[in-house]
């Protein structure tokens, strides 16, 4: 099909809209090893799993056996109102860059809560109204999640206590008041309202906050509070299975305009955005069937998947979660204040580390003021302004593009724009002013984080 | 059609994009009086508008003949990155309601600019490019207009200065970078760096300032640069034109489902988002063919058609501009600090003046809690915070499906949301807090308004 007659969006329509999200775990050649429950060391079951979690969500992550799953009728209806989202051709910056490489990119940022997480949100929103909770708990590191968890409790009626890492409530002060206008009352993490909160904060009064602490005080919270659970955004399996509507989107896109990809990338911090864009693309990049490369974009200041180690750790800081076998920088690894916002956790989804590790996708690693070059390139070409997290894959993009303008290969890059940066405009200022600097933890960094991995039999 | 056929998006394609915008002035019965050259009174003729502005915008302003005026094809291919942007059904909206009615919002708020602005500043960025300028300046109030502005200059590699009203500048100091993202230099209004700034400060140090003073500022500026102009972002009809591309979108979509509207609903400061709704839509109305309602909406702070007389009168504080005739408050009135935002205007654009004093359209005056509170109503049901400005729509669309609930009438409402709230928290946080009031000027208040309005014959 010539360019000519592919439109700068490519709608799809309501009926288009897909009914089950894709189950990553089901086509995994070799499943990824199983959550450990940190006191016995043995695999955890389903039950301990609801102990945290909403029942249906629990279930879900332990699903490893149903390729699709229904959406309901509920989630789909809330869908209806930002979905689906559009994936846009982006003309104006294959002009800009004289580049004969087609860029696609998957939107996501049309919506109050600025990106994705919305998909997961509304989900996890609604299983919790469906098993007669009252409230939730969760973390935010640059504040996406919480604002679209916030979205998602006002329209279902729950209350929710976000705990949100310190260093972001501080650049992005308006964050907290979107949340609030949503009903949510939000602390910044570490907090004295917690045993673990206070524990940090004794050890470090200073501290940023991490993501891996946050998480500590949300779960910390949940677990006294009746008939309140606590959700995360991304990490878990559960999440990127909602988030897999992304890639099934985009897929249908791509057939209905005989698409055929060859480089799908977008940015990784637990992995949500980057799975749910590459879900039902993995089954035949597996089987060998697509020719596609399948990039992840990590920050070079907390470069999980680069310098981590494929190892059992925490999810969080205070060591309550379950032991998850994943690339970590160890659940102790605090990283720089920088804006690398939600990119910025010490750990990898299981299903993207197996990936990984099996060797079905490769990682680009991409540093601070590079990523804001591209953003602003982007936001003076294509109009919109992106995340931080996002700008790490724009890039990507642009170096894959660059690459291609010297070897003159039309190469189709169809990339997840997962956000916008309208509340991140304290990293932009930075970047205007050139005050902007980029971090990368040394050898000797690295080594105080993987310190804190434990030490246990299955590390050996 | 039953309901359930009719989607929650209601989305065209891009060949339904218009590929002309819609003149008003072309069908209007009666034309409006013409501007007046302030020295001579005196119709202006064109070449005079041809000092401050761009000769094609001049010669749009002039046009009363041509019904239809084609988008250039660089225009229609930005539009295509934003547009043709969705008319959805608020579902959830009118379930919370408990109303019979049928809502339906055209939401202009999917970009950067975070509003409809971005139609008009990406045509008058391109016909100054084309004119061989190498720089523009305006005037933005809430912000809005401004950004949509350094995102058009950006893109056509154009130079901008923004004199941005002071007291927006404070409530939303991050719209400030997000336009020096885009390359713009932005001066908080009034300023030191013109003549009739230092005017102002002299008489009043600690004026808010407002949209007439910062104005005639980004006139004399324009009028002292080489290769540059003036550009606005509402009041005149050119604008007025651009914006009708909401409009023309509308009238398609509705079509296309066989929807015929009721009421057709927007909020009004200069006239440009509620223009551009309804400029297809007049020519039926004025010829009675359609039973249609058409309702703007003010703030009652700035209540330039309620309670404000239709003259001649600058549209600018520093007496500058062409004489208008027009609903005004006097180029003198200075509104309230309050949150309306880019309705703090004291005058009216002059076809929607005229329209008024015909009798074809009628006005809401409505106050700023309950502005407020059907914000926050609409962003917990439809997900989406809208802007200061098009709440006032809101609850105005709230109230008309409130009346139905009470007689049973299945009314189909349709309205502009013509942007979102994502700058604009200091008024969410304020509004959260309690700590909101109403402004609503006094009689007193507006004598002193009226007094300004110059005294000249064909305002006796």
């Amino acid at each position: 099909m010539s360019n000519k007659t592919i439109p700068t969006k490519l709608l799809l329509t309501e009926n288009e809209l897909p009914k089950c999200w894709y189950n990553m775990n089901a086509v995994l050649p070799e499943k990824h090893d199983p959550a450990l429950n940190p006191a016995t060391l043995r695999p955890c079951t389903v039950e301990e799993f609801k102990g945290p979690f909403c029942d249906e969500l629990a279930e879900q992550e332990f699903n490893v056996t149903d390729e699709f799953i229904p959406i309901p009728e509920e989630v789909r209806d809330f869908y209806k109102m930002i979905r689906p989202s559009p994936l846009i051709r982006a003309y104006c910056l294959e002009k800009a860059l004289g580049t004969p490489a087609e860029i696609y990119y998957k939107f996501e940022g049309n919506n109050t809560s600025g990106s994705h997480k919305l998909n997961s949100a509304i989900a996890q929103a609604y299983y919790a109204k469906k098993q007669g909770l009252t409230s939730l708990t969760t973390e935010t590191g640059a504040g996406q999640w919480g604002t679209a968890l916030s979205m998602a409790c006002a329209f279902f009626g729950l209350d929710l206590t976000v705990y949100m890492v310190k260093v972001s409530a501080e650049q992005k002060p308006f964050r907290k008041t979107v949340m609030e206008t949503y009903g949510a009352k939000v602390i910044p993490s570490p907090s004295t309202t917690t045993e673990i909160g206070k524990k940090i904060l004794a050890e470090d009064p200073d501290t940023n906050g991490s993501l891996g602490c946050a998480i500590s005080e949300a779960l910390e919270l949940a677990m006294k509070t009746p008939k309140c659970k606590y959700v995360l955004g991304s990490a878990l399996d559960h999440v990127l299975l909602h988030q897999s509507i992304i890639g099934l989107e985009t897929k249908t896109a791509l057939e209905k305009y005989d698409i055929e990809p060859d480089i799908l990338i977008s940015c990784i911090g637990g992995g949500s955005n980057f799975g749910g864009l590459i879900a039902p693309f993995i089954k035949d990049k597996i089987n060998g069937k697509a020719k596609y490369d399948i990039i992840a974009v990590e920050p070079a200041s907390c470069p999980s998947l680069t310098r981590g180690k494929y190892a059992y750790d925490f999810g969080d800081t205070g060591k309550m979660t379950p032991l998850l076998k994943m690339y970590t920088l160890g659940n102790g690894f605090v990283p720089s204040a920088n804006h690398a916002g939600g990119l910025r956790y010490h750990g990898m989804n299981p299903i993207i580390s197996k990936l990984y590790h099996d060797g079905y996708i490769s990682v680009n690693s991409v540093e601070q003021t590079r990523v804001f070059e591209a953003a602003v390139q982007f936001a003076k070409t294509e109009g919109i302004l992106p995340a931080p997290e996002s700008s790490h894959t724009i890039r990507a993009v642009i170096d894959q593009a660059l690459k291609c303008k010297e070897t003159g290969e039309k190469k189709k890059i169809v990339f997840c724009l997962s956000g916008t940066g309208y509340f991140d405009l304290k990293a932009y200022e930075q970047y205007n002013n050139k005050t902007m600097n980029d971090y990368i933890p040394t050898d000797e960094d690295l080594a105080k984080g993987f310190a804190t991995i434990p030490d246990i039999p299955q590390n050996k």
